[in-house]
């Protein structure tokens, strides 16, 4: 696998995270008669750019199954909303304390302390919501994918990985631990975006197996690559503050591996979800060069 | 209405309380997988007593219609799930800055900050697994548990309540704010237990319509009778840090309308509540009985 950096915007389906922008933006119009504060700080987080992965992974998943991205739209700004809420709890004070999100100030310090928390209380609520409202499948799928989307989110889930993260913070951990951390942290959600548009789709438990296996190495790659980015990009590439791991005293894939080994593990996890889903029979171009964007990815 | 202290204890059914704490106690089995910290935190959250009211309403609705109580047990935890998850993320210092909870150190006094904030979010997905997972009912009745709970729960309902809480505190609020901060902070996820009890158990629309009155005048019942006990009550017989509201300048009915109007729109309210189930062809007599308990209760 030869890549270059020229390749990078070519790789990134803009398109679909323009889409994503887009649909995002008319769902917060249902936030019209909610509390002033809270609807400011709701579209303040939500449409605060980033790189729409999770949502962007979702209608990729759907358009390479040759489903329209319409059909799984509620879901993947779900999964966004979901997103941004455990970013704004990431961001407090008692967790990571980071000032900055995505070059602007994060949610505590422009509404409060206060206002954060509730923020993301309601914006995990809300995603639920999303579904309930605008996704258009039968009563049993639409359980599926909320099933999905809870178990990633859940005790079981994100927030086993947030709790290993805060719990091992300033302990050296096991490489196992990291993996299991960052499994749950961040490749679940990621796998629940890609799993739960192939089921909305149709797609057979083959297909669902291989594009598993596929959300699961992308994720921790992109895991991987943002320790890696924390260390060598300056805050204004990264709108996040550089160096903030190391402050933290996390653990983190270079700190255990060191960067020259962290950037082959992360190769070959890439490698590894390219190769899963090489044999399944549909349009893997999207997903392949998303895999790859995530690999040489510079913010 | 005549009701004094000596009826308290024959009219709250502490047998279906006693219910809720068995079956919770069984859905904790399933976090036996799941980081150390983190089942410790939700064990000692959801098994730290209380009246339990709001999954104790559930069942009450269920007998009432005529219906078994196991039929809805996972709904009622679910949302004893969801009440325990809103005391953790209330009892923060960046919120309320509660040190106690039903007499013993509150979840972040405890674990720490950063344990209790997510304790609080893996609360919140889990209550919903609950239902997913052992509601035993028809995908679309399942659907439409989830949509009132979600509803009741977020930005249009307990998270919309809290905010007003949260940025009225200090200035002198109106009495139209006041009801609108009680209505969506407590009543909802109150009207919430009661409809979908009555949901699962096939109620027809007439009698949702009148549970429904029932619950949002036996929940701000609940809300005066808690700001007024936060004064009368020591920490000792509540559990709570006794003018805790005062300290924290909150906006409550003792503190816009004095004690006895509150003591008497709360009279009010609650005639109102039972007045409104009185033509149902249901069994009145439980739900009758709680909405008395809770105007007259002492803790």
């Amino acid at each position: 696998m030869m890549l270059n950096k020229k390749n990078l915007k070519d790789l990134y389906p803009e398109a679909l995270a323009a889409e994503v922008d887009k649909n995002l933006k008319l769902y917060l119009n249902d936030y019209n008669h909610i509390p002033g504060r809270l609807k400011e700080a709701i579209g303040y987080c939500v449409l605060n750019g980033g790189k729409r992965l999770r949502p962007v992974l979702c209608l990729a998943t759907a358009k390479s199954i040759g489903c329209s991205i319409e059909q799984v739209m509620p879901t993947a700004c779900a999964i966004e909303f979901i997103h941004t809420y455990s970013l704004i709890h990431d961001d407090l004070p008692a967790i990571d304390n980071d000032d900055l999100r995505r070059g602007k100030p994060s949610c505590h310090k422009k509404f409060g302390e206060d206002i954060a928390i509730l923020t993301g209380d309601a914006l995990f609520a809300e995603s639920f919501n999303l579904i309930l409202k605008y996704q258009n499948s039968s009563p049993g799928k639409k359980l599926e994918v909320l099933s999905e989307i809870i178990s990633a989110a859940g005790a079981s889930g994100m927030v086993a990985g947030q709790v290993i993260d805060v719990s091992s913070t300033g302990k050296r951990t096991t490489k196992k631990n990291l993996e299991y951390m960052h499994l749950n942290k961040t490749s679940k959600l990621i796998i629940a975006a890609i799993r739960t548009s192939a089921i909305i789709c149709n797609a057979n438990s083959d297909v669902l197996k291989s594009l598993s296996i596929y959300g699961e190495n992308i994720g921790l790659v992109f895991q991987i690559i943002d320790d890696i980015l924390d260390i060598t990009s300056s805050t204004g590439t990264s709108g996040k503050t550089q160096g903030k791991d190391i402050d933290n005293s996390k653990n983190t894939f270079p700190s255990l591996w060191g960067m020259d080994k962290s950037r082959k593990i992360a190769k070959e996890k890439t490698e590894k979800a390219i190769e899963s889903i090489k044999d399944l029979d549909i349009d893997k171009k999207i997903l392949t060069d998303i895999a790859k964007f995530i690999l040489i990815r510079e913010a």
